[in-house]
C-alpha cells in the first residue's frame, strides 16, 4: 500500500479532538498574553535566505528548509559547485528563500524593519509554525508551533517579574500547580567562570554546565578538567557538587565580582517582588541552569514539572541584549519567554487536565424527519446558534436510531425531535443524551433555556 | 539601503492593529463554523510532491513552491534535464515536498487517509496559510490565508441550505447586509450546453461563460462562435443577452433536459427553504454564474457586494462529486464554501465595520512610580487581569506625562496612579483617558468595577 495517501514524515494532520485540545491551550495563552499587555503580530513563513542563514550556526543553516527558485531562475544552478561537492553553494544558487526556523530572528528583522511604526517598549506575542529539516523521529517534528512573548526595547526588571507572573498565570489556568520556575542569571555564570579562572571561555563553560542535568556533576567536572588547564578544580567541585547551594551563599562567594553583583541584584529584585508564596507554582534559584543559546546575557529561566522530569522543560526564556543588532539596530535589549506547546499537551493529557467538552464536535443534533419539519423549526435553530450552541442538523431523513448514534459518536448532549407527531401537536421534544431524559415543549414558547 | 532588512516580496508582516482586525474576522468565522456543527482540522504546510502535482493543471504545478531536498539528497540533481531545459524534471530530481497550494486537495488526502477515524458526513473547517509562486503584485500575495468549510460524504440539499445560512450568519455578524449570494447549478449549465448543441465541450463552454462579468455578453457570444461551429447562435444570444432571465423561464426552456431538471429541482428546494426574506442579505439565481474550477458538479454559489463590484467575490463554493477519488476513495460527494479574507478585510475597512476597540493594545496602564508601589498594588493588577482587562505596567519610573503619552499612543482607556501621595493616603487614582475624568478609591476596597 505504498500508494496510500500520506502526509510527509515529520509533519502532522490534526484530527478534530486533538486540534480542539491544542487550541484550548493556545486560547489560554493568547488571552493571558493580551491581559499582560502583549500585542499579537505575525511574520511570513517565507524569509529571505539572507535573513535566515548565519544566525543559527552551521548546524542551523543546514536545518533551514530552502525553497527552490521558481520558473527560469533554476537555470542558474551552479553545477560546478555540485560537482565539487560544495552543496551549500549549489543550494544557494537555486534558492533565495527559506522557511522560518524560529520566531526570534524574524522578530529581530521585524523590529528593525518597522521600528518607525512601533512604540517602544514593544510587547509582542507570536504563535506560528516553524520548520526544521531535522531527521524526523518519534516526538520530534519538522513542522511545529512556537509560542513566544517578548518585550523589545526595555531593560527594567519589571519585565522579568511580569514574565514570571505570566508563566504562573498561564500554567495555573491550564491546571498546573506543581511546576518549578528555575531561574538563574548569565552574569552569575560569568562571575563563576571568573572565580574558577576560565573567564575567557565563557560559552564553552556554559555549554558544559548546560549538560549537568543530563550527565551529572562528576562528568561535568571531568569535562571541564579536560577542556581547561588552569581551572581551579577545588573551587569548581565545591560549587557543582553542592546543587542546593543557595542564592545567599553564592552572593557571599561572588561578592567581589562586579558582573555577578549585577546579576545577583537583578535576582534579588525579582525575589523581593515575587516569592513562591505569591505564585501557584514554585520559583527557585538554580545555579546549574545554563540554557544553551549564546545570545542570553541576563536572567534565564526554565519551567519544569516536578512529577514528570524526563519530559524536559515546558518553557524557557531569558534576556538578550542587542537582539536587533544583526539588522543594524543597536542598543535594543529584549527579554522573552516561550511555551513548549507539544510538551504541555502531553503533560495535560497525562494529568487529564483537558475539559471533557473538548470532545464534542457539536452540542445539539436536530433529528431529520424531512425538510418540511426542518423548515418549521429553523427559527429555533437560528436562536440556538445565536446563543452559541453548536447545532448540527442531520442531513438525511434516516432511521432515528442511526441519527442518534451519529450524535453519540460526537458526544452531543441534546437531540431535538420534531416529526409528524410533534408537528400535529405543535410541540418539540428535547432529549438529553447524557442523562437519558427527555422533555416536551410548546413550539410557540421555545427559548434556549430548554436545553437544561 | 538595499541592506535594510525586509520580508520577501509577495509576503506580509502584520502589525498589531492590522492583525487584530484580521483575527476579529477569523474569530467570527470560527464561532459560526462551530455553531453550524463544523469541526476544525489542520493539515501540514508541507505535502509530498505526489500529493500536490497534477491536481491543479500545468499552471498550478508551476505555481507550487518546491522545497529543496536537504543534505546529501541534492546530489541526485538531474543535470541532463537541466541542460536539455527540462526544468520540470530537474526540479523533481531535487525536491520531494512542496508547500500547500490550497486546502481542498489536502482535505481530500486527509479524508482518504483517515477515513476509518472519521464519522461521515464529516463537517470540517480549516483556516490556514497557502502558498503560490505567483508573480507578486499589488494585492496579490504568494502567501495568504484560506478559510474553508466543507461537508464530505453527503449529498443532501440540507447542506447547501445550511451553507447559505452560514454565509448569511457570518456576513451579518461582520456587519454586511447588502451582499448578494448568487446561485446557479452546473447541471443547468450542462442543460444549456445541450440546448445550444455543444454538450461535448462543457468545460470550454463554462470557462467562456465564466468571463461574462468581465468581457460582456457580445464578446462571449463572439468567443463561443469562434470556438464552436455547430452552436445554435440564436438560442445562445437569447440566453446571454437576457441576464435577468428568471429561474422560472429557464425551467420552462430546459424542461426536457433530465440533467437540468435535477439542477432545477435542487435550486427549487433551496428557494423553498430560504428566500431573501429570511436572510439579512439577498439570494439570487444567476444563470451566468459559472465559477471556473472544473471539479464542481452541482450547486455553485458566489458572494458579491452590491456597492463595491470591482472588488470581485468575497467568497464562493459549490458541490463537487468524487472529491476523494484522486486518492482512491470513491463515491464521496463534497460541498463547501470559502471566504476571501483579504477582500472581506478591505471592504470592512472601507465601510468602517471594525469595532474601534481593536486599536487598543491594552485597556489599562499602571503608572510606574517605583517598584515598591507596584508591589503594593499587584494584588489589584492580578484581579483586573483575572477579569480579562488588558493591563500593561509601564516598566520604568519616568515622568508621568511620558507614561501617559505611551498609553495614549496605544489608545488605553484607563490609567492607574499610585505613588507616594496615594501610598500615604491608602488610596488609588483611576484616570479615564477618554473622558478626561478621574476618581479616587480606597486601597482596601478595590474591585474591578472602579474602571467605569
Amino acid at each position: 500500500m505504498s500508494n496510500a495517501p500520506s502526509n510527509p514524515k515529520g509533519t502532522r494532520d490534526f484530527l478534530p479532538t486533538e486540534l480542539s485540545k491544542r487550541n484550548y491551550i493556545i486560547d489560554i495563552l493568547k488571552k493571558n498574553f493580551k491581559n499582560f499587555g502583549f500585542s499579537e503580530i505575525e511574520t511570513p513563513a517565507l524569509e529571505k535566505t539572507s535573513t535566515l542563514l548565519g544566525k543559527y550556526g552551521n548546524e542551523g543553516d543546514r536545518l533551514v528548509f530552502k525553497i527552490l527558485n521558481s520558473g527560469e531562475k533554476v537555470k542558474k544552478a551552479d553545477i560546478n559547485a555540485l560537482n565539487s561537492n560544495d552543496l551549500k553553494s549549489f543550494s544557494k544558487s537555486i534558492s533565495e528563500k527559506g522557511l522560518r526556523y524560529d520566531l526570534t530572528v524574524p522578530l529581530a528583522r521585524y523590529v528593525a524593519q518597522h521600528q518607525n511604526n512601533l512604540t517602544f517598549p514593544f510587547k509582542r506575542f507570536q504563535i506560528q509554525t516553524v520548520w526544521r529539516a531535522d531527521r524526523p523521529q518519534h516526538g520530534r517534528f519538522q513542522e511545529f508551533t512556537q509560542c513566544d512573548a517578548d518585550v523589545v526595547g526595555n531593560n527594567s526588571i519589571v519585565q522579568e517579574i511580569e514574565l514570571i507572573k505570566l508563566y504562573d498565570s498561564i500554567f495555573s489556568e491550564l491546571g498546573f500547580n506543581d511546576l518549578v520556575f528555575k531561574i538563574n542569571h548569565r552574569l552569575i555564570l560569568r562571575g563563576i567562570a571568573d572565580y574558577i579562572g576560565i573567564e575567557n571561555n565563557l560559552n564553552e563553560f556554559i555549554s558544559i554546565i548546560d549538560k549537568l542535568d543530563k550527565i551529572g556533576s562528576d562528568s561535568v567536572v571531568d569535562e571541564i578538567k579536560q577542556n581547561f588547564q588552569d581551572v581551579s578544580i577545588s573551587k569548581l567541585e565545591k560549587l557543582l557538587k553542592n546543587k542546593s547551594l543557595s542564592f545567599e551563599n553564592i552572593s557571599l562567594l561572588l561578592k567581589d565580582s562586579s558582573l555577578a553583583n549585577k546579576g545577583i541584584g537583578d535576582l534579588k529584585s525579582i525575589f523581593d517582588f515575587i516569592s513562591s508564596k505569591s505564585l501557584n507554582n514554585e520559583i527557585k534559584f538554580d545555579l546549574t541552569l545554563a540554557r544553551g543559546l549564546n545570545y542570553y546575557t541576563g536572567t534565564i529561566l526554565e519551567v519544569v514539572s516536578k512529577t514528570n522530569t524526563r519530559l524536559g522543560s515546558l518553557g524557557g526564556g531569558g534576556r538578550y541584549d542587542d537582539l536587533t543588532s544583526l539588522f543594524n539596530m543597536k542598543n535594543t535589549s529584549g527579554v522573552g519567554i516561550s511555551f513548549g506547546l507539544d510538551r504541555i499537551f502531553i503533560l495535560m493529557d497525562e494529568k487529564k487536565l483537558f475539559p471533557s467538552y473538548l470532545k464534542n464536535s457539536f452540542d445539539v443534533i436536530i433529528i431529520n424527519f424531512g425538510i418540511k419539519y426542518l423548515k418549521e423549526i429553523y427559527f429555533f435553530i437560528d436562536m440556538l446558534r445565536t446563543k452559541n450552541n453548536k447545532v448540527l442538523i442531520y442531513p438525511d431523513k434516516i432511521k432515528l436510531n442511526k441519527q442518534l448514534s451519529y450524535a453519540n459518536k460526537h458526544n452531543a448532549e441534546h437531540a431535538i425531535i420534531f416529526g409528524e407527531n410533534e408537528y400535529n401537536k405543535n410541540e418539540i421534544i428535547v432529549k438529553n443524551m447524557i442523562k437519558g431524559t427527555q422533555s416536551v415543549h410548546d413550539l410557540k414558547e421555545l427559548n434556549t433555556n430548554i436545553l437544561q
